[in-house]
Formats: structure tokens, C-alpha cells, sequence
């Protein structure tokens, strides 16, 4: 499987079928999947936990490093397709939604190098931008 | 855009267009999209912080209430596309890996029912099974 | 140490003289201190992952369990520390604080049996009480 | 109330207290609580999400955005003390405890300025030190 061929779709019929098999829908509440998403994205975190932030960009170009942050995400995209079964979610959708949402909040032309009113201000910002 | 016909790729093309139009590859930091993940699956948590089990799966019949999780779902998806674009990794072939070891580590047989050697037991577990 | 006898200072301390004799001052950025207050809460949670609301009161009657689940929260609490130490809190003045705070945003006579708005109702809410 | 003149006891009590008035036991179990303490600690994060280590080094002589996250702090802290009180565990012990296990497991003297074998090394480290 691959990103450019495999649809959304796809992905929540492996993890239905794997959840289904094991008759696992009855531990699958939503709340319980909702903390298993929180716990690996922690264990993601954990890979990243005292690194600098030019360190954690390095880690892109380490693959065992890389690996074992990519099986994190993995567990992280398994528990986020099993919440979107559980609820019905399409979430192709949601995500479609939320961008648009988020086009809206941070127009691109205000938000240019910038993360937000608290952003101190970044190196490559004119001076004098607020 | 529908799980049925958007593909990881397409998804993540989203993503990087949105994080490229506004500079902000300077924060995207795998470090940071690591933490932003993790406080966005904690808002998915919130939502059932103090539901329980059976309440928490009522929501997915309450369209304003799965309308809610179903946005914070996409921020965690958001930054999992960000994540798997600052580390060049291919998200669905990391899930596949994952799921095929699962596979091994959680044999459909022995598990079924259970979620593991420290379940206490679930109410049609055959008895004597252990 | 008990908590009848110790108090928070003497915690700080503790954790203040272990982060000095390892020189782990420049690793205690509040942002990585706050990354790993997170981790461990996570940690704390998995221990709870698949339980039941019950399962997860019987933890108190089981001593192995118990004790693991008091080894990740000593974890959240010395990060918890280690933060005040970097930031130069003062946790129970900012606890006071935030306590008194609370009183006024839950008022008891409100609130009672019920943890807000959102609250669907509990078995012994009165009928009627909204 | 102060850290220097405040049991960790006093402060399980006043929570004690805010709970029992409310009859909200009923929703502390110790995984909502779990949950909580999560909750609370992606809070905290979210104050340093985008900041360099540097710029949440600043945050400790920003009055404001300090006393902003002393309060998400006294939340983790709060939430703590509510599941020791659930789990009728006692915070100094284990505290003590693990510590004393992290004496055990990291030596000051092979720890000095590195954080575990995984340090690809620190600047002030001297040459050649593992």
C-alpha cells in the first residue's frame, strides 16, 4: 500500500477487518479509542522528547530513527480510522471541512511566517511587522 | 472529498499547499507537529472526559456532538499528514507494516474477545479460557 | 517521606538537587519539561486503557497494579516540580489560586452530582433537575 | 498557601473536600481521572507549541504568560492529588520511591550533561565522551 494509491477507504476496511476478527468492537468505545489515539501520540512525542529542534529535523534523514517514529504514526492513523468506524465519521470529509475553516481563520497573507497574535516574531520577518 | 475516493496522497497534498502558502515549514518542526498532534488528540479526549462507556457511544447518534469530535479528528489528521510530509514518509505503507505485525503480535484466535493477558476477563469469554 | 510530613518545597528540593548533579538544567527547557509531564500522563493512562469504569476502581484493591500506577504518577509529579523549578512557581499558591477559582465556577449547591452543562444526568439526579 | 510551609496532605484535603461537597466522586474514577491529568498536561504543552527552547525559557520572566501556565499547571496538580485520594495512594512514598530507583538508573557520574545513550551529544560536552 501506498499514499498515492490507497484510498482513506481502504485503510478503515484493513483496521474493520482486524478489529471485526478479533471481536474487538466491544473495547472499542469511542472514548477508549480517543485515549488510545492520545496514548501513541505520546509515544510519538517520546522519540522527540529532549532533541533539539534542529536534532528532530535530522531525523528525517536517520532511517532507523525514522522507522520507529513512522510505526508510531502508524498506531496513530490506526486508532484515528477505528474512532472514524466506530462514530461513522467519513473523514475525508472532516478534513475537508476544517481546512476550509482554517483557510479562513489564518488567511495566508496575514499569516505569512507567522503562527499567530502571540508569535514574538520570527527571524525572517520585515522589520516593523507586527 | 470522501474516504471513498481521496487517496493519503491527495490528503497530504492538502496539507503541504496550506503549510507552503504560509511559511510555516519554519514551524513544522517534526518536534512540534509531534507535540500539536498529541494536544489535538487530548481535545478528541475531552469530548468523553467524563462520559462513560455507553454515553461515549451515544454520541456517534448525536450530530452536533459527532460533529464536534469529528473536528478534532481532522487537526489530528492534519498534523499526521504534516508529520508524515516533513519526514518524507509514505503513511499508508507505515500502516500496512504496522497492521501485518499486529497481525503476528495478536493472533485473531487467541484474542478474540480479549485485549490481552491482563484482561480480566470479558463477559462471553468462554469460561476456563484464560 | 509521607505527605502527612512533606511538603511541596521539599519535593522541589529533591528534584532541584537530582537535575543539578546531572547538569540537566539545559535539557529542563519548560517546553521539553511540559512534553514530558505529557508523556507520562500517558503513561499513567495506558494503565487504564481497556478497563472498565469499574476495572478501573478495582486498581485500588490490587497492589501490584496499584503500585505501578503510583510509579507514573511520581513520574508526573516530579516533571510537575521540575517545571515550578524552571519557572520559579510557587504549585500551591498557583493550586490556592486556581482552587479558589473553581469554587466560584462550580458553585457547590449547582453542581452538585452533575460536572456541568453538558451533564446528561446522573441515576440519583432528582427528576426534572435540568 | 506556599510550597514552603504546605504538606502535600493539606493540599490532597482541600481537594478532598471540593469533591466530596460536589458529590463528584462518582465521576472520579481513577481512568476519568487518568484522562484528566492528560487533558490538563496537553494544556500546559499547548502554552510552548510553537516556541523555540529559548523563547519558553523567556516565559519564566513574563509575569503574564507565567502566571498562565501555573494555572494549567495547579489543573495537572489538582488531578493528581484526586487520584492519589481515589487510589488511597500516598504521593511522598512513591515519589520518594522512584527517585531513589532514578539514582539507581542514572548515575550522576555517567549522566553528567547527557540525558541516556540515545544523546547524540551536547556542546559542552568534552571531546570524546561517549
Amino acid at each position: 500500500m501506498t499514499d498515492d494509491e490507497t484510498t482513506v477507504a481502504r485503510l478503515r476496511q484493513v483496521v474493520e477487518r482486524f478489529v471485526e476478527r478479533r471481536d474487538w468492537h466491544r473495547f472499542h468505545t469511542p472514548k477508549n479509542l480517543a485515549i488510545s489515539l492520545a496514548i501513541e501520540a505520546a509515544e510519538v512525542m517520546e522519540h522527540f522528547q529532549w532533541l533539539t529542534p534542529e536534532q528532530s529535523r535530522a531525523v528525517a534523514e536517520q532511517a532507523d530513527r525514522r522507522a520507529a517514529v513512522a510505526e508510531e504514526l502508524a498506531d496513530v492513523l490506526a486508532y484515528l480510522l477505528a474512532m472514524a468506524n466506530e462514530l461513522g465519521l467519513d473523514l475525508a470529509a472532516a478534513f475537508e471541512a476544517k481546512m476550509a475553516k482554517n483557510e479562513q481563520k489564518y488567511p495566508a497573507d496575514q499569516y505569512r511566517g507567522r503562527f499567530g497574535p502571540d508569535d514574538p516574531g520570527s527571524p525572517s520577518t520585515s522589520p516593523g511587522e507586527p
